[in-house]
């Protein structure tokens, strides 16, 4: 099998974890890395995470290159980035949104190729001090190709990455938006909301002690406050949907609550309950 | 020291594990129990988890009665019960809301004694079936006794928490329903509004694959809705008003959403998180 030149574009959580775990699965692969902060890119090589820099000329020896940088910045320097690729070249993102790259780089069908991407992973912590080989293990990664790119284009990089031990499902750019409005983003929403809530308080609350509680259910209010502003801004249009249909079902529930409506609740309860369990 | 004969009403979660550790750490307990189904009576009579079965004439010879009844019917029955109860004997209960039997107890300060008692324990799976030695270890356990309560009997209510591995703190009744209605009553009303929001969606959205998400943030949306509805009712007053700041906190949100205020964003997630992490 011809070894194969893949580049790694921004070597935080996301682009550390995935150097680290193809170098460590795929000796076939030169793995070639860039960061804008030097630091980063220096401790990446010294740790034998990446082969060499990705610089120069040697884009045009890449023949996969994975965008993983801030949502907000990815479409205009994946718009860069794409244009020093071979014709026979791909790119892909690791973006948590997709609709809004996917129709900016929607020429590029016919090589080089853009694919959409989005692994599922992630924690709390970022930055490539917080990176490790084992994030995206047993995870999904959704690919969001358009209609007219080869498969064998998609293939390519749907092999890479079941390289990591993730499972890869696609998906239509637009549908994905729509779905992780509800799944990801409303959640996250709800939870900077609800601590945001206690910090403004007008008296002091005690925070450590509720058994099934506060601390587990906000555990996502930890979540990098920048990327979290720049999905709402990407994502702005399904986030404000999915928003209005939350506040309608919280408003029926203070009215069943307001009104001491017992069975009401139960069924309301009931519902959500069954619903949860189902997942 | 004396042989203390301790009464376990209700057992449910809570009661069943409560007679559980204490049964396994103190033999100088004599463990009374009693639930109003037969079955689940004759189960904790046959494995030893109860000494005998709490009825008639028992209730005269108990020290301690713990209540563990759902906490819409504790005011009714703490109150037939303690009219059984030896002058020198106490009352305790485990209820979520506390002002409200408290104010219906508040004559008990002379004898026969009440104490209420809250243990900050529970899982999602109720009943005697899913109870445990372990509950309590490590956990909380508030008590809010009445000013003029001897300090005598608090001692002894706090000792045989502590015996289930428990710590135990005291607070005024009124203050605990307050920071109760924001620390578990209110994500509770958030969670299962936000699954209820999902369930009533007009299309089918694939639940199992956001990373952080939705799954971990909405667990608690499977609890047992009748104690919900019970506990909503119990400390309406407090969850409205947490309720209406959430929303207020919400709304900003939106509006910094909606006008792609990224600064604003930043700074209410940066709050958020801060607080977050301080817990």
């Amino acid at each position: 099998m011809k070894k194969l030149n893949v580049g790694i574009y921004g070597l935080g959580l996301i682009g550390g974890s995935l150097a680290k775990a193809l170098s460590r699965s795929s000796p076939d692969l030169t793995i070639m890395g860039y960061d804008r902060n030097r630091k980063r890119l220096h401790m990446s090589l010294k740790d034998g995470t990446i082969t060499e820099v990705l610089k120069g000329t040697k884009y045009e020896e890449l023949d996969v290159l994975f965008l993983a940088i801030p949502v907000e910045r990815s479409k205009e320097v994946g718009k860069k980035l794409i244009a020093r690729l071979r014709t026979d070249a791909i790119l892909t993102d690791c973006g948590s949104v997709k609709k809004p790259i996917c129709d900016e780089l929607s020429e590029f069908t016919k090589g080089p190729f853009f694919v959409g991407g989005h692994p599922i992973a992630g924690t709390e912590k970022s930055g490539y001090e917080n990176c490790f080989g084992d994030l995206f293990k047993s995870r999904v990664v959704f690919l969001t190709p358009y209609t007219g790119t080869p498969a064998s284009k998609i293939r390519m990089v749907k092999s890479l990455w079941k390289r990591t031990g993730a499972r890869v499902l696609e998906v239509e750019a637009g549908y994905h938006d729509h779905v992780f409005a509800f799944v990801s983003h409303l959640p996250h929403i709800v939870a900077y909301s609800l601590v945001h809530a206690v910090a403004t308080f007008d008296s002091e609350l005690p925070l450590g002690y509720s058994a099934g509680g506060f601390k587990d259910f906000t555990r996502i209010a930890s979540s990098d406050p920048t990327m979290w502003s720049e999905i709402m801004v990407e994502n702005k249009r399904e986030i404000v949907m999915a928003l209005r249909h939350f506040k309608k079902n919280l408003s029926q529930l203070e009215t069943l609550i307001r009104g001491e409506d017992v069975p009401g609740m139960n069924r309301y309860f009931n519902l959500s309950k069954k619903k949860r369990d189902s997942i």
